[in-house]
């Protein structure tokens, strides 16, 4: 289990509901917020910048990193391996940052468990037309894919009940707002407040006899 | 027990820590938001008006609404009562509108136990010397006012471990951002959000087979 000062934060979204996007503003715009790099056992593609992106390392590495317990969670996908590092983590929280992670709903789950507070984001799409519009405006997948993606969002949504908040991004300034919001309430939760109001409180002469 | 669509908020302070201020805010700028307007039994004052500040009633009739269960809490200071009535709150709740209460901590109490989810928010002076200077700012108390003021803010503060949230009011505009995100969070919660998440996923083909 992680010890931890600062808070994680556990974002998942079928592919095309808007994440990359918000998750950029996200820590382009709220100071103390980080994103989580994972590690990986893939190429980096074109442009891609190790430590930045990710951490590119080979299988025997990635072998070891496992067996040492070092990831928070991990997930194998079409035979590559993507894992969240835990010391990386630590460190961060440690020092009082809070944790974006970009996740999907398995990976998710399994950070719920080491990371029993963690705060989990579901963001949805307004509905499939709007979804299956968006893949097509990127001109990436065949027609074939779009439904593909489409089943498999609809997979992913179905863990939406593990999740603690649920954003549609139909507007993309409302979603922000709310993402935002999120982060900012979480941060004066009474557990993660106390230290200070105690503070605060001691700085007050004591009730000897007061009348309402 | 209250059931309600629309959610409720309490927010407790010492005097003199801004939160008629930040509440007045709060209510022009987020929509579906309403403040809830107290019973009592005290006379008006200047400039206040039935049915907007207060609504002011006899002891009889006050009495009348407590026996039939009418009040969600109510208080007596210096002899006048002052109640939150829950047929006015029902109403909104039915309506889906957010309500805030400006309540002190023994209300606040009454109310989470009638409203076992109600968000409950504390906001707190940055210290006893800001609190101080702000109460002789406003120039209504004499010295051994200010002394007691700060005592029972104190006794009050003392509280603040029933509360989910803890705002410190240091500056006015971060105190009125955490805020609002508290009130926009609590409306992307799962419980309040999962009718529109089911909608969105039944809007999706099924998953028959697909390969990741």
């Amino acid at each position: 289990m992680i010890r931890h000062t600062g808070n994680v934060f556990v974002l998942s979204a079928p592919s095309g509901a808007g994440k990359s996007t918000l998750r950029e503003r996200l820590i382009q715009n709220i100071r103390d917020l980080t994103f989580s790099i994972s590690y990986t056992t893939r190429s980096p593609r074109a442009g891609e910048v190790d430590g930045q992106d990710y951490f590119f390392l080979d299988n025997p590495t990635f072998d070891r990193m496992l067996a040492e317990g070092g990831f928070v969670e991990w997930v194998e996908v079409y035979g590559k391996r993507y894992g969240t590092g835990r010391k990386w983590i630590q460190e961060r929280l440690d020092a009082g940052v809070d944790i974006l992670l970009d996740i999907e709903t398995v990976g998710a789950k399994n950070v719920r468990e080491e990371i029993p507070d963690a705060v989990m984001i579901f963001l949805l799409p307004p509905d499939a037309e709007a979804l299956s519009r968006r893949l097509r405006g990127r001109g990436k997948d065949s027609e074939e894919q779009i439904q593909m993606r489409l089943r498999y969002a609809r997979h992913e949504m179905s863990e939406f009940g593990h999740y603690d908040y649920l954003v549609v991004n139909g507007d993309l300034e409302t979603a922000y707002r709310q993402m935002e919001s999120i982060i900012l309430a979480t941060r004066c939760r009474r557990e993660r407040m106390m230290p200070i109001a105690q503070r605060i409180l001691d700085s007050f002469p004591a009730l000897d006899q007061v009348q309402r």
